[in-house]
């Protein structure tokens, strides 16, 4: 079977971020389209023989197709390898794993800074603005060249539950479970005010140069508006409780009462990885997947996000987080309502927590146990 | 009677800021010294014989000591003159309001553009740095040389509110009544986080020179860092509710969607508010009075929260708001529990409103009579 030796040959080799190339166009919710392009991915566990095991992950804006395991030399597994792995709750000896990276992201799939064809120059602000419907669309297409037609489930947090819970309104034949985590029906004004701040500081440094700086050129000396955007972006992402735990009003060092920069330890927490941050993400990408966020919307194209939601035919299991102060639990019960009015299978389940929204990454061992009942049941 | 003469004759003026100039040092928490200074500041009503209806207005970060009335050719009155005014909740016919503007602030108070003595340098980044304590003391100051002693009562919000606890704490027989609004005992990490962004926006800007700019720079093109931390306080002074009331999902115009800069009501709010704020404050104001906003804690000077607490005499009304997401209400509760517990007299009033911090600004209506109430009662 040519889909089994295919991928047979992948699961051999050592862990590592494959890209798939496609010369076919990809036409975007914009009108434009993309062609060719490429989507980076990286799976774990076996294929079973009528491929009825295969789960997909969808990450969240910063995140990429490496989810789970170490590469050789790598100290830090992937972003979800609490979740992920053999035993765990996304069990890596039952199921065949495929997480993407996303459209626009700057880690291996088509993006920004990639070279426009014919041209073979970067596509940078010219690059078309992307979706969240995009996304997914070039995420099927994958599958589909790895010979997989149908999932098993869907399991994202954030922007990657957005992506499950689009899958399960465009597709809905397409994946029989779908987990959703830490997400929203749609963006709501607050998170675009988080991004705006990331978009503007971008947009506003003299070194983003209006998308015109050289690949590579924040290596060393990250973009500031990038590090001041991810800033807004940490607060966002954590929750009032949290940083009174996490930081407190403790000082880095004495200096911090009287001297104007002088830092507190939520200063030094947002400085010290926000300057990692701007060395490794590339501010279009930010630009285009921040925009993707903001665009995102389950109704848009069908009459009203009722509509939408009664499209579903997959079981839906939403997680949310009660300190989640970018995604609020209420979102999630909005949809849940949807679905239980139209008699759709869905379970929704609120986190105590006061992580805050970071808690879909962090605090594994909250939820772990209701993805993996989801996923054993049937 | 000397003290009245004088106040008359202010009062025989038009409406107007006027600023008082004192050349005795001013010790500051940081050991340094300013001398001299001025304090700006204007008065609405008319002081009675023994100086006993006084009342003293706090402002926030970004206000000035114009809090009532308008100008000759104004068309916008002073930022609380909702509140304050003849027939008002703070009425101008039974009150003498002072209304000061803080030191360090841009609006006529000694500031870091203002020239250093002896050098007739502006201070820029030697300015030093000012606290919460220090901003009562030189209000102190001015009432002094107003000939005022004692103060009927002092009200303020956010920042203001700051203020008026710090009053109530450092000398607790300087005012019968105190009213605090929106504030906190002491600043906590997540409002920290949203201060972080401005004063990395700034700090970071080419055009902020390190302090070094030249005074009026930016009249005409607003300090990007400035705009762009502004931004970061705008998500903090709403709410996700009274932002999904104000902007929704709505777009400026047809390309919101599509177009990569493209506009959703809420980014025109925050560009145009943002952009024109760039253009009026002081980047170097704001970076100070920032950090004193982080640097206040009731607690600090005393051995405890609860000792600095014990000290106050006077009537204390806290009023906080249910959707204020800078200044949380369990905070207001917090110091009132402690108030109670010694048996002191306060009343905390958590206004049902979504609006969020900046409540305290637009939506008088809800706390106006409970002001009257606790002016009038004795």
């Amino acid at each position: 079977m040519f889909i089994k030796y295919k991928l047979d040959k992948i699961l051999l080799m050592k862990l590592e971020t494959h890209v798939a190339h496609f010369t076919s166009p990809l036409y975007l919710e914009s009108g434009r389209i993309l062609e060719p392009y490429k989507i980076a991915y990286e799976t774990y566990g076996e294929i079973n023989d009528d491929a009825s095991n295969v789960i997909l992950i969808c990450h969240a804006l910063s995140g990429s197709a490496h989810a789970a395991g170490k590469y050789e030399n790598e100290t830090k597994a992937g972003w979800w390898d609490d979740l992920i792995g053999d035993g765990k709750a996304i069990d890596t000896t039952k199921y065949f794993v495929v997480s993407t990276n996303v459209l626009g992201s700057c880690f291996g799939s088509t993006s920004p800074m990639d070279n426009d064809y014919p041209k073979q120059r970067p596509f940078r602000l010219k690059f078309p603005v992307l979706t969240i419907k995009d996304m997914i669309k070039a995420q099927k297409q994958l599958l589909s060249q790895l010979g997989i037609h149908h999932l098993y489930a869907i399991v994202g947090g954030s922007m990657g539950g957005m992506q499950a819970l689009q899958f399960a309104v465009d597709y809905p034949n397409f994946a029989d479970k779908i987990i959703s985590l830490a997400a929203t029906y749609a963006t709501q004004p607050w998170t675009m005010g988080f991004n705006k701040v990331a978009m503007e500081a971008i947009r506003r440094d003299p070194r983003f140069d209006n998308g015109n700086y050289e690949k590579g050129a924040f290596e060393e000396e990250g973009l500031d508006g990038l590090a001041i955007g991810r800033i807004a972006g940490h607060i966002s992402y954590l929750s009032p409780d949290s940083m009174n735990d996490k930081f407190g009003r403790n000082y880095v060092s004495n200096d911090g009462l009287f001297e104007l920069f002088g830092r507190y330890e939520v200063e030094r927490y947002m400085e010290y990885n926000t300057n990692n941050f701007s060395r490794i993400f590339d501010p279009l990408s930010y630009l285009y997947i921040v925009k993707a966020i903001n665009t995102y919307n389950l109704s848009r194209g069908y009459d009203s996000l009722y509509d939408a939601i009664s499209r579903i035919k997959a079981d839906i299991t939403l997680i949310s987080f009660k300190g989640d102060y970018l995604f609020f639990p209420k979102e999630m019960e909005h949809i849940h309502q949807m679905l239980q009015r139209n008699q759709q299978k869905s379970a929704h389940y609120e986190i105590d927590s006061n992580y805050g929204h970071d808690a879909f990454l962090v605090q594994i061992e909250k939820f772990d146990t209701i993805i993996k009942d989801k996923l054993e049941k049937n």
